[in-house]
């Protein structure tokens, strides 16, 4: 079967942790924050800079703070933004991931760099704010009184992220093929939904093949 | 398993069979078109002028034009104008239909009106316009050319009758246990799906019960 699994995800949500356990269960690779270091190898920008792009994003100022002509030589000879540069190498990055075969990749617009391919199934994960105060505690370590506020921060910079760079609207379930709340499933019960999903999408598609 | 399915959807999608067959695959009650006939019954006003509420919804003036002190005899001593007596009628009927056991609602704000009841599982079917195209064309009738079209005022209407309502913004994924796209997991992919849903939920709230 071919297929790339592209996951966004809220903030505390588990996306990241159904993208893993997800693509163990296929038998393929997960992508996360292994495409921030083959980003910085491509644009010459350090991998911290990228990894807090959608950091950035949280202020709605960030984008003319943005200096000029730094990162990849290509790029600076075009007066293209280093968080532009960041995020077109970003994409590049994604598209041969992609190309490699069958892999889940998680968040980083992938949904929206990969929207070309037919093979690329979208997924969104979220939870009530409930579950990802409890996550972001145990997991992240953020303290508890402040996790409601961080949250709401973060999802501000993805959203921000997302809107500009692709022009759609974050969270926009008509961008995704499923989207689910983890709260509901349960992170096992999110990964069978989606591997049920993919079996329904390849039925389907040998179906259209046979008429 | 104590649930009842609230099934809303984009026009074409195909949302109202899936509600179908789900009910028929859990043995349960699927209420949809029989709810206007209730509301009628409940509130003195025509079974059409009921089923067409989201159709004014698509005009941006249609709550202006609402005339004042008609229908129930209740409602009309506290100048509610018949627009709003129909949506307290009906979501009084679709409380009612929940409180009589495990059912499929579909659509009529159902999803709102039964937001308070722990046991309410939502789900959103929304499609690629091309299926919803042919499905308005093959089993509606539309008229091809005008499909597109009839299509976005239908949402339209959908979409302003909810938001008026209920303060939210119509297809806000975050509203939604699940939402799906029919056109990547077809009917049965879909009903399969929320069936799974169900089993995922039950799970989770045994082990909740267990610990």
């Amino acid at each position: 079967m071919k297929y790339v699994i592209s996951i966004s995800r809220e903030f505390g949500s588990g996306g990241r942790i159904i993208g893993k356990k997800l693509a163990t269960k296929l038998g393929v690779p997960c992508f996360d924050r292994t495409i921030i270091q083959k980003t910085a190898e491509k644009s010459g920008l350090s991998p911290d800079f990228i990894a807090r792009a959608e950091e950035r994003a949280r202020s709605r100022f960030h984008w003319t703070i943005a200096p000029l002509g730094m990162g990849s030589p290509a790029f600076a000879t075009q007066n293209i933004p280093v968080s532009h540069q960041a995020f077109f190498a970003q994409a590049e990055v994604i598209r041969e991931l992609a190309d490699q075969g069958p892999c889940v990749i998680v968040g980083r617009c992938s949904d929206y760099v990969l929207d070309d391919r037919p093979d690329c199934v979208k997924v969104f994960i979220h939870a009530d704010l409930e579950s990802r105060v409890e996550r972001s505690v145990h997991e992240y370590g953020i303290p508890e009184d402040n996790a409601a506020t961080y949250i709401h921060q973060m999802d501000r910079g993805r959203a921000n992220y997302y809107n500009y760079y692709t022009g759609h609207n974050w969270g926009d379930m008509r961008l995704y093929d499923l989207t689910i709340n983890s709260t509901t499933t349960g992170i096992d019960g999110a990964v069978d939904l989606i591997v049920d999903m993919l079996r329904h999408r390849e039925e389907r598609e040998k179906a259209a093949i046979q008429f």
